[in-house]
């Protein structure tokens, strides 16, 4: 082919494959879609954690931990045999509201299959612990997991159903965090619970775990 | 400057400053030396976990997790007011072993300032969970955190002190895992630790929990 036709024809492949070339390098940089992903609250992903707040501001930081955080551990008291009545550690996931829009309220979607249902149906009384150290803040920074630099927060409360009125924050809160728990099977019988947190210990500098109130905690505002 | 002479200067220059540069990029790139770090478990910063394995294997899959995660949430019952008698949920580091070489024996490294030693103090029966939500795993595969898919493991049993016989593997494992535990302060009056299993149970898969005894667990051998 001579010289400028080789050229245009060039121009003309170019032309028709660049769409999908991008559409392509799209699909492979996207995070996957089952967790999080963009704009939903996954900041590891895309390694946009927002600064931590002033490590002196407790109540504030608990927000902080409590709105980046989007599972924990929830410990209740065992109902079930062999271990009933010992503190039985769980994993459950969580929201407290959409990315940038955290109430401060944990809300979990939960099915009566879970062990950690089982129990909270004998005994509501729960606390949940939330870490940097499931971030990438604590790596980052070279923090140990059990180096009080890795600010962690432990909430304590009752865990009950939502009720009508909040049937909907919860529902959003829950599943623009975690898209997948549209398309959990029915036969589970999913409900959504939260936290009504009554007390508040806060772990993010040398001196032992500071008393935040549920006050301080509701009262923190952020821009 | 003349020519020749200035390319000599710029020659001279760059072979001071190389070294200092080389260095420089060295520490940039190095991991933060106070968690994990190269060579010493830290996988999720390489990106190198080993595969999960085969997930029928429960007793396998409980030991992989085990091993990977360098840190769990431990229940205990509190014996802290106003808590006291709840489920307390708190974060602490862990080691099994050196990166290739776990024993399945949760070590821990523990205060009696920490508020959960306060409590094993009263009671030493207590849960441990740890999740490959700890991991990149969960992310990459698109698996909810509260999805079996993104396996977890629930440890239940006693901590107690580790013996004298056991001391140096105990610390070894830690060490090697957690290196900035060397530098804690001895005022701390930090003390070996350790989870005595007796009941473990797994959720890597869809139908529930399933039981692995502490004899299954402990046959496992990983080549």
């Amino acid at each position: 082919m001579a010289g400028p036709a080789r050229g245009s024809a060039r121009a003309l492949l170019f032309a028709l494959l660049a769409p999908a070339l991008a559409a392509l390098l799209a699909l492979l940089v996207a995070p996957a879609r089952g967790r999080g992903g963009r704009g939903h609250g996954d900041w590891d992903a895309a390694g946009r954690l927002p600064p931590l707040p002033p490590r002196e501001d407790a109540a504030r930081v608990a927000r902080f931990v409590t709105h980046v955080c989007d599972w924990g551990a929830l410990a209740t008291v065992s109902a079930q045999e062999p271990v009933r009545g010992w503190a039985f550690a769980d994993v459950l996931s969580l929201s407290d509201g959409p990315p940038g829009a955290g109430s401060g309220v944990p809300y979990f979607y939960l099915s009566p299959m879970q062990q950690l249902v089982g129990n909270l149906q004998e005994n509501p009384y729960a606390t949940l612990t939330l870490s940097l150290a499931q971030t990438n803040f604590c790596r980052k920074n070279g923090f140990d997991p059990q180096n009080p630099l890795c600010a962690h927060t432990i909430l304590a409360g009752t865990v009950t159903k939502v009720n009508e009125t909040e049937m909907d924050i919860a529902k959003q809160s829950l599943f623009v965090r975690h898209p997948e728990m549209k398309d959990w099977p029915a036969s589970h019988d999913w409900f959504f619970a939260k936290l009504n947190i009554t007390n508040i210990w806060v772990l993010d500098y040398f001196g032992g775990p500071k008393v935040v109130t549920p006050e301080q905690y509701y009262n923190v505002t952020f821009q």
